[in-house]
């Protein structure tokens, strides 16, 4: 291994990460009786996002799903405005029962008007996980929900058992939807031995230190999230704050007599470490910060750590395999990956239920005007 | 009048504009059995934010309200984080049947967390009309909801007819929450004489030409879109952009034949004028930049126009009344209004319901479980 010539650590790129879950993506999705239908829109004249955009398309020729791709405003025509229409574009996607899954392609307006859109996209189509429902359940670490829970204006039950005991859905049940990619770092995580797999499900960060650096609501709360509800002590880094998410007690004792050894989901608290401070004592570094001159000083790097870049601009220096025992440099390939896994997800939920979800609402609606028209 | 004396326009405080609605709303306030129940939720260490939250108690306590202002994090102690315990202190209050009002004081952990934490109050509490679904029934002038509608995770029905004739909701139906800030403004525009009540409903702000400056998701943008639904041209301006809301047809002719004047919401079209250019066209100017250096510069204001200014901070010049023929310097003691007005609106949503929120969930998840089991 040129790690073992070199004394660096090793640079383990997303291929085979993204092979082991191809095979299992095809396999999934081979099973449905016709290729399930993902929409993409793409609404701007941004080059990455039109890259992105093929990028999905050869994707999905590969594996069995048939892509179609919606273009509006900008992307459609120069004589038209960056965003134009793709509101419209969601609705009739989300109207359509043909279609499966809705992806659009992001940025467009900016966070406050995209998270106005994601909001838009009908949870049942929603191969991202964007919609807050998503966010909820993973921030309360509900793994397992009814289907016909997402019809409903109202956040999943809260779960009344501390432990997941399985990675098995109950009779009825489903996996929730988690954002790809967070999912995606996760997965990662996992293929670079950092999950240790002879641990109980559910926390099999446990022991496991993290620092995460972003802690925007697309990547760096959730995954803070993710692996806390897993077990793992994760700093959360933002440009002017650092906290801790764990599940475990702060104070051990009490708790620990009653037979509760942690919280049913990650608490948040401030930290008055540094990030060099943190770097110190992380096992794992994952930075995503949008910035083409940020950079992780490797000097402060705890020696035989795993870092995983998943920003476009590359935000570990030159030289993190002095320091790091493996460096991730990319997540996108696998990305794409858990987006199509959770379109079949999506699938499996539509299956779990009786009617389409446009037929449900109907039946909801029609059912409830005799009630209101009493009143 | 000074105005006549000075030669100046008119300074227009908020405090006769609020005391119009101060009687309207402690006259339908003091139609319930008994005093309807509004939580604060103050998670932060924000003097202004206290502030306002004081100033919520004053006025609640007024206009027959029962207020209880709940503390967390850094609210409670200054040994708790910012924003410690706030989306638990949402889900207590979403649970709490007593509980007909909620408010959450902003902003906690920036744009996009908090974003979240909007959505996480349910619909049928929310106060501030910050829930998506009522920002799209906003943005697609959808002007009266069935509130069953809100228990469902899809947006609502698009409104078949073109025109809206009359304020009245149809039987069965409510009006639509709006967002309080761009709802109190648009009181202010109304005070001002900006909206001609001889128009017919829905559109009687035709003919004026306004420029909006900010297109934020909380102020901006729903305000720009308001503003157009009601018949005006409106300049939404951004730090990088500058867009056009109306509802008449870019191209007039072949669809006023077809006997449509207008389309059945606003469309949005990039503008090519600049910040100058909009001034000078336009009647109105509001203006929300967060920020103490930001001004409009008096010189590019059309003579006689009608300013409003919403930021904390001064976005107008010291001279704005040297062109302005009316200035209103602040909105804030008309927002609370508005906020006890979406009080009052929700408990009707709640009468028009046969169940309270929880109830018909209840009732819902109970029906979907032998369909589901039956699969």
């Amino acid at each position: 291994m040129s790690a073992e010539v070199s004394g660096k650590g090793l640079l383990l790129k997303a291929d085979p990460i993204a092979a082991a879950f191809r095979d299992e993506v095809k396999r999934s999705l081979g099973e449905c009786p016709k290729p399930p239908k993902l929409v993409g829109i793409l609404a701007t004249s941004s080059a990455p996002s039109k890259f992105y955009a093929e990028f999905t398309r050869k994707q999905c020729e590969e594996l069995g799903v048939e892509f179609i791709l919606k273009k509006t405003g900008a992307a459609l025509s120069s004589d038209l405005g960056e965003g134009d229409g793709v509101e419209e574009a969601i609705i009739e996607a989300n109207e359509d029962e043909g279609v499966h899954g809705i992806m659009v392609y992001f940025p467009i307006f900016g966070v406050q008007q995209d998270h106005y859109l994601q909001q838009i996209v009908s949870p049942f189509k929603d191969v991202e996980g964007l919609h807050v429902k998503f966010h909820y359940n993973l921030y309360h670490n509900i793994r397992f929900i009814q289907p016909g829970s997402l019809l409903s204006s109202a956040p999943s039950q809260l779960p009344s058992k501390v432990t997941v005991e399985t990675d098995q859905p109950p009779p009825g049940t489903v996996k929730s939807i988690i954002p790809c990619t967070p999912l995606a770092i996760v997965k990662c995580l996992e293929y670079a031995g950092v999950y240790n797999t002879i641990l109980p499900y559910g926390d099999r960060a446990y022991g496991r230190i993290v620092t995460v650096i972003n802690r925007s609501e697309v990547v760096g709360r959730p995954l803070a999230a993710l692996l806390s509800n897993d077990g793992a002590r994760v700093f959360s880094v933002d440009i002017d704050s650092i906290q801790e998410y764990t599940k475990r007690p702060h104070v051990q004792g009490s708790e620990v007599e009653q037979g509760q050894r942690y919280h049913p989901r990650h608490v948040v608290r401030h930290s008055n470490l540094s990030l060099q401070e943190c770097l110190a004592l992380s096992d794992v570094v994952v930075s995503a910060v949008p910035s083409a001159s940020y950079k992780v000083k490797t000097e402060w790097l705890k020696d035989g750590c795993v870092c995983l870049n998943v920003a476009a601009d590359k935000n570990f220096e030159k030289d993190v395999r002095d320091k790091a025992s493996l460096y991730i440099p990319a997540v996108g390939k696998v990305t794409i990956l858990m987006l199509l896994r959770n379109l079949y997800a999506l699938l499996l939920f539509s299956e779990l239920e009786s009617h389409s979800w446009l037929d449900r609402l109907r039946l909801q609606q029609y059912r409830q005007i005799p009630e209101e028209s009493s009143q």
